[in-house]
């Protein structure tokens, strides 16, 4: 099944609309293409709806973000979804400014993303910030580990719930969950966090999987996490003596690059709750 | 005679000023470095007279334009035009939106472009848009190939003339005319499609080039297209088992950096029509 | 002493607030994790505030500055003095646009900088700009070498002591002082200049230092000079035939993430003067 969905990518070259940050932009587009798919990047307000118009998906990403790029969001948000482009939300940095975190909260009710996927702490101030008094997420911890594991899927299936759209919360252990079922996946590497915005590649791909299978919203956007983390393994195996998180960066993206539908199946290693 | 306009770009070191979207801007400032010249970058319309003056050339690329940073390039343009300096456009995305198409149709108006490089279908679009009602390019397809090449060759000829600069229409075959010659280049591999900004790295050196060989436009636009394309194919021979696109931008990088005038001269195949 | 510093930025894992160019910025923020810190990217004036008061230090740099991001500086800047954070101001161009060195220097007027880095050009402007009539720099010529180091050293004594912070002055030789002690270092090699932004890479990483050591600001800026210096040392000594500045950009920063304090010592090549 997540063989289906990278082949699906790799077939009809999903065209994605990116509003991200300027730190790691230069990635996502690398990964968007590595992965089988295409990028574009706007954030102007008098560019985006024409842009996102001729696009499949949409991926706004919070990060960098300023006043102009964020009326961009809205106005590309509010197009995609009248096009019924699949849309994704990373909403980077909520919980570390009230900027980000109003955004993304005022984000989620302007707009019906498909995904949202963040870390734990990202998604935990959207579960808090979206109107509860007291957060769903009240009792997660900051990092999914196997000791909580119960109480994090059990978090990820009831945001996911309440958000409406699949929740990618991701990590040592990531969660995919859209509501009633939840992927827990425990490919990747910890020297991932020493790449900076292997994350924002995740919603990057991740938006080409989404469009390319809108059927499948949830196996998509997991298939797009096992590919990150089975790439991740991969690019380590290569690394060799003196080799660091820049070579390693390269690596993770040149093994997206080469990963089929095989190698997916065989290294994605996921259970269903 | 390509040869000598590479060894003009070592010995004079051309300093350019770049006003470029922010996504492959850091590729561009080090293929600008690997070819012999050296990159400044400035959009701030407050910055930019200045930035530009101390340049011998400016590249303007109009990927993830914003209506600041478009004010950024028609004073910097005009400034650049009034030094007398070679001015490059890259046109990107015109034709997907509105605003990138007004904005490189109204920059070519005010702008005295010494070249413009695209894609064809940019191209396209600047030729019909440029105010004619029947576009020149009305009997040229989307891709130049073998089977279209007479009708694409006539198209760059008639677009560079109208447009009084060098044309540069880049894609599987290269075409660089002056209005009068046409240099048809076949360099190049077509994975390099699945690097991001391979386009914007050319535009980048392009303009070192055409800023180191005032006297011979055509042949300097025609020598870094050359140069692209044969660092293509050396960075590809270079290519290991498990390399994918992010190794082979930096291989590409790296051709450029080790290129010289013998392998150039040796390398490139083109012809002259 | 600078084996201490290294090992205390990894230990602390300093989270470092840039406001900083969109050229380099993707390698600041891995060299940033390199080093063993942690990076955080923020510009816009209404969210700097808030990012700025979870961090422990503060880098800003100049390069493409806008009127946006400038007011981005100020705010971030103030909150971070009152917060007394490490602040670290690189002023890329000072001296090429009156916009860049007016910033710079209103900078300067506005912030308490623990440290400023920049190329001897850029350190000359500020000196002289700073108010004096004839700037105490008029006898330094615009390099830093064996002939000049005398009035070299004493030029950044001198404007270390009126700056009343560490002044880090970059080249060939690079010249780190308090205003009464000045580090000459000579690590590094002359091919880094082909790589864009190994300056703001080192302000980068300089910023962790200085906020992982804030009892001792002068000997952490000369360990971090000293770690640049040797990773491009060690980076070049892995180069292959065939290699060019992008893998060199590559390999430094995977030398930043191996160099450990026994390393840094042993090859770090100083005078204290």
């Amino acid at each position: 099944m997540l063989g289906e969905m990278l082949n699906k990518v790799r077939e009809t070259t999903p065209l994605v609309h990116n509003i991200t940050n300027y730190v790691t932009v230069n990635d996502v587009a690398n990964v968007l293409l590595a992965c089988g798919g295409s990028p574009i990047m706007s954030d102007e307000p008098q560019d985006v709806e024409d842009i996102t118009s001729i696009c499949g998906g949409l991926n706004i990403n919070i990060g960098t973000l300023n006043i102009r790029s964020i009326e961009g969001m809205k106005l590309a948000g509010k197009k995609a979804a009248e096009l019924g482009h699949a849309i994704l939300l990373d909403p980077v940095g909520a919980g570390a400014s009230a900027l980000r975190t109003n955004t993304a909260v005022s984000l989620m009710e302007e707009i019906p993303f498909s995904v949202i996927r963040g870390n734990i702490s990202e998604i935990k101030t959207l579960a808090s910030g979206s109107g509860t008094t007291k957060g769903v997420d009240a009792d997660v911890a900051d990092a999914v580990t196997e000791e909580n594991l119960d109480e994090a899927v059990a978090f990820a299936k009831a945001f996911a719930e309440k958000a409406n759209c699949v929740v990618a919360i991701t990590g040592a252990i990531d969660l995919v969950s859209d509501g009633k079922s939840c992927y827990v996946i425990r490919n990747g590497r910890p020297e991932m966090g020493k790449i900076t915005g292997t994350g924002c590649q995740l919603s990057g791909m991740m938006t080409a999987y989404i469009t390319a299978n809108p059927e499948h919203m949830l196996e998509a956007a997991a298939a797009a996490v096992c590919v990150m983390g089975l790439a991740g393994e991969i690019g380590f195996s290569r690394m060799q003596d003196g080799d660091g998180n820049s070579t390693y960066r390269n690596r993770i993206i040149d093994a997206i690059y080469n990963m089929d539908a095989k190698t997916l199946e065989e290294g994605a290693k996921y259970e269903l709750r």
